[in-house]
């Protein structure tokens, strides 16, 4: 075994099944006795959850883009000093819902190049400096699809998380888009999946991509 | 009169003074028939009570220095964007308890030059911009007296703001000597005010400045 654990984002629109397919994953490493944290952003620690109340509920348009990106950094910056790095030093494999990718689909694709892709850099360098994830899956569903099973989850929510999902379909469009063009920048990082797929067909992907990358049997 | 608005910042340790002072300048303008509108950082704004309360309340090590560099300029992006700008496009005075200024101050030389001033200048730019303060104004005291009075004043809080306080004396006294500095390099626009001065005799000063300054009669 590694003396060092692999960090693995989840990445994707809202409703891609994302988060099913992060749970699956951490079921199975468990199952092979990796020790496994499952994890997210906005909200991965206990800081990170104030800010994701700030970030995920609420009007639209309650801060602008730049507020945005700084305020998913500082999370960020939290989440990766205070529970990511550590945990990665002690040998853990971290399962990541979510990381810059994110930030980079949304606020600079989705919001139609709103916030120069050099803030974006700019802002990476200063949370993240040089440290990346070990692989990054890119969940890919048509957005139709996922916003209206990502509203139909929210029904059942106290607190409705759908701030970005109210944006519409044309930014969910752009979104995908801008997914697909991280994933074709870094093909050694990123795997694109197809989410229309069944969960079990996903999942077995997902296990073969992780068995070849970091060799388990 | 300017169709445009100044903007006036008041800078230095906890206990100096400075929000008398910025009250008794707001003041003195109403009664000159000036409009102009008293606010703070952290939380000038709805959004930035939310992150002042993560801010300034609890352990000093909840967060490292640069997560809540990026906090500090969450909360101010969202001030300006959403409060000083409109404001001062209206021809008001804006006068800030606390700015930029602070953040270099606390987090560049209160803590001894953890984070780099790069990363400073860098969130300036994708925060700020070319803006910056007409002048600003910084309230110079001995942190022994500032500490105690700060410490005094917050017997009297529901909610301790003392985070910073709690950092100890010889961060206060990096921090006296940050403001210092930062004056030094830019004449131009800060003015150091002898805060051991009597509150009536400094705010003479206050208005004398400003008097010569904005053409005030």
């Amino acid at each position: 075994m590694q003396n060092k654990g692999y960090f693995i984002t989840f990445e994707g629109g809202d409703g891609t099944g994302k988060s099913t397919q992060l749970r699956l994953l951490s079921e199975y490493l468990s199952q092979k006795g990796v020790a496994n944290t499952m994890t997210k952003e906005p909200g991965g620690t206990e800081v990170g959850q104030e800010l994701r109340q700030l970030l995920v509920t609420g009007d639209k348009d309650k801060f602008d883009a730049v507020a945005e990106c700084l305020l998913y950094y500082a999370d960020r910056r939290v989440h990766l000093a205070s529970k990511v790095w550590p945990l990665l030093e002690q040998g853990a494999w971290v399962l990541s819902d979510r990381f810059a990718d994110s930030t980079v689909a949304y606020q600079y694709y989705g919001y139609d190049k709103k916030v120069p892709y050099e803030t974006l850099a700019d802002l990476y360098k200063i949370a993240v400096g040089d440290f990346k994830p070990d692989l990054t899956l890119i969940f890919d569903l048509d957005p139709e699809i996922g916003l209206a099973r990502s509203f139909k989850k929210a029904e059942g929510m106290a607190v409705k998380e759908t701030r970005h999902e109210s944006r519409g379909l044309e930014f969910h469009k752009r979104l995908r888009q801008g997914f697909l063009e991280i994933a074709k920048k870094e093909p050694e990082r990123c795997v694109v999946i197809d989410a229309s797929k069944s969960i079990e067909e996903q999942h077995k992907e997902v296990v073969k991509i992780i068995s070849e990358r970091f060799g388990l049997s």
